[in-house]
């Protein structure tokens, strides 16, 4: 199969369209190699036409690649899954992708940790519509590998500033009242490789520690509140994993009470095992690593805790020498998954550019979209639903003319923060950072089609 | 594992708990028989008293059952996944659930079509959470089984009553500006085995042909137009799927220009083969059997086409002899999940009544619940986002005394459409139908805990 239909809409060259398969369909039925050459010389002409006319429908090439419209008898038959019986009902009890999307995988860079159970391994946005991303494709970054835990043996333990220490097991937890919400999860260090220049070639690598499912669990103030929080007292909460890496994080008293979930469901189902499975935290609008994976205990504390990963890792290197640490929120960010790096138009015309926007801090209200390198902007659509700290997917129409094209977006939150240029992001954080790039991001087109990932000054 | 806890929030038995793991690993480090029963007696009372305490937060069994806090040093040992590194990232490029989920299944009601290629795969709503259901457990309902299409080869053909008859790739379609919307489907025969009475034992066959997806496709209306639709004429389409079935059905021009997608995005990936993949229609309101998966032809005409499944199929015999003929909108309908049939609530004290609503002419304005046959109603929390003609997932407390009850709810839309009481419905449609059962459903709670399928005058 080929690479650029498993990606979208942007295909590599006009004879993908057609198959292999019905190319030996051709051949098998006795058409010689003259007639096949004509199917792909009328095909890349109609692409010409097509071209041309702006809006391709493909109808130009219809007669010359639809089985049965001209009327040769060697491909009027109609498929085989037109005339046949095909597969029962719950021929797997969990279904699966078509066989024609294997490759839309989630992928690893690799060389970027040193192990691969502390590796990453992004999403493939370039190839995903809307604002779900189905949970086999979701993002993965851990510290010390993933388990399958039993949830019959897995406990949360509340301990600390509390009048009662609990130990909830997830029956217990599953039986509370809970809420369902759409939230997006980004790793901190998302589009980290790209601060000293286009590293990476696509948006999976630049972008994809990015995804977005509906969670449902347990507001953790009602947890709080069930083992009596001395609310006098406590500043903070520490969550603590129950993986090797005993990952623990810590996050302000008022977050806590507000919008945290203690969660075990995603996109109507349990969590995944690499998504934390049976019990994450769901901290809306912070970066991925204080989601804290396979749950295990929040201790209610009066300071921050400056553990591992809040000390020596997740913090900001500044200008002056100095770190921020406890860096919380994912600023306002956006970018266009199509077209973007690595993807190829195959003619001068129509395209739907379409991307993602997102805020730590609310809703996404505009994004603006340039072709030109920034010079001018024109505000996209944004899509339905558009919820609080959740993706909100746009889109604009785009008439290409095949001349070089810089393309970007710009996305503006309800709190009127707007996404930054490059190099005002830098002005303020320097060049020695990892986390925390939410700089505008730029394709470039080549008048041969082809989409580079670039920085422009 | 335990089928009641991979069905959701009830518990079919306090040992569940305990798992076969756990006591393997209990006995394996030298305990006893003796000690063994001892927990899963400490467990059993522990159970009682949380029964009596009302909220149940398992605090009293934590120094019981969770390792390490009764201080044996025997249970003391972190559990292997705490102490060694687990599966790397990209394990499998696209994630599956976790093992201990392998019993959440759609599954066949044994004999109801003659066929498998011809029956019908139910979704488990039992086990699911929020609105969005996971792709693999999306509903089947097929006329000739499923293939698995090579997108590369397949076409749609648009013809009839307009000015240029035209044939698109699947490429040209995705290239067009797309629209992505969260919409539920339902079959027209949900519910269908329970108009004689209460049938089948549980929510999965008793409202499981019914899953909700985001859904990303074109406009339908935006490919009429491009093919130059003759409005003046133009009354009908119909949809032709390129199974073997070739099954076809008659939509008016009005809803086919209203809100009809040409859809291949489900869930932010390619919708699955066994639901259409690479093309079907989505027909927001409507039921299932209009939404034609593996969409190959739309002919615009001035009459409907009375086809199979319209003439023979799918039609609703009245009390007077008549039929109903092209029933297409799904009316207000909404159904408690937990607690449902074939659950066992395991002790008194508090539960969350959840469950989904949904209508095929817009938004749920009110879900009310009774927990005593319909003498008496609350108005229940609905969760967000409530998006029209989409699932809306509601939630409402309930402390259970321990005595039978009767469990129901009752929706209403933003038309001020009432769900109907089953006597309301049949009072209308008799009792010969198949199709459109929409009546409000009846749990009953037995003082044993157990939750059966009944039906109240």
């Amino acid at each position: 199969m080929s690479n650029s239909r498993s990606y979208g809409r942007i295909q590599s060259a006009p004879e993908n369209f057609i198959s292999d398969e019905l190319i030996a369909e051709i051949n098998a039925d006795g058409l010689n190699d003259t007639r096949r050459n004509f199917l792909r010389r009328s095909f890349a002409a109609a692409a010409g036409v097509v071209a041309a006319s702006g809006l391709a429908t493909g109808n130009a090439n219809a007669a010359a690649d639809h089985p049965g419209l001209d009327g040769d008898p060697a491909i009027l038959k109609l498929p085989k899954h037109s005339t046949s019986l095909g597969n029962p009902v719950a021929h797997t009890p969990y279904g699966m992708p078509s066989r024609h999307e294997a490759n839309l995988q989630r992928r690893e860079s690799p060389g970027l940790t040193k192990k691969r159970e502390s590796g990453v391994a992004f999403t493939p946005l370039q190839g995903l519509f809307g604002i779900i991303t189905p949970s086999g494709l979701h993002f993965e970054r851990h510290h010390a590998g993933w388990h399958d835990i039993d949830p019959a043996s897995h406990r949360l333990m509340i301990n600390g500033l509390v009048a009662n220490a609990k130990v909830y097991t997830v029956g217990d937890l599953m039986r509370l009242p809970s809420v369902s919400r759409m939230h997006f999860i980004e790793c901190g260090a998302n589009t980290a490789m790209d601060w000293g220049g286009p590293a990476v070639p696509s948006v999976q690598y630049t972008h994809g520690m990015l995804s977005c499912s509906e969670f449902t669990g347990v507001p953790l103030s009602l947890l709080l509140e069930d083992c009596g929080i001395d609310k006098s007292k406590a500043k903070f909460v520490l969550a603590e994993g129950a993986d090797g890496a005993s990952l623990t994080r810590t996050i302000p008293i008022e977050r806590a009470l507000d919008d945290v979930l203690v969660a075990w469901g995603m996109n109507g189902e349990m969590l995944r095992p690499e998504n934390g499975y049976p019990i994450r935290l769901v901290v809306p609008g912070a970066q991925g690593v204080s989601w804290v994976k396979w749950l295990r205990r929040i201790e209610v504390g009066d300071a921050p805790y400056a553990t591992r990963e809040e000390s020596t890792q997740y913090i900001d290197l500044m200008p002056d020498g100095s770190v921020r640490q406890y860096t919380l929120i994912q600023e306002c960010k956006s970018v266009i998954t199509t077209p973007s790096g690595g993807q190829i138009l195959m003619d001068k015309g129509f395209y739907n550019i379409t991307g993602l926007a997102w805020s730590g801090r609310g809703k996404i209200t505009r994004v603006d979209v340039s072709v030109d390198g920034g010079r001018n902007w024109k505000t996209a659509r944004l899509e339905s639903p558009v919820l609080s700290k959740c993706l909100t997917r746009f889109n604009i129409d785009w008439q290409w003319d095949g001349k070089p094209a810089i393309l970007q977006s710009r996305a503006i939150d309800e709190t009127g923060y707007v996404q930054p240029r490059m190099q005002e992001l830098r002005a303020v954080r320097g060049t020695r950072s990892v986390y925390h790039n939410n700089a505008i991001q730029s394709w470039r087109v080549e008048s041969s089609g082809e989409v580079f990932n670039v920085q422009i000054s």
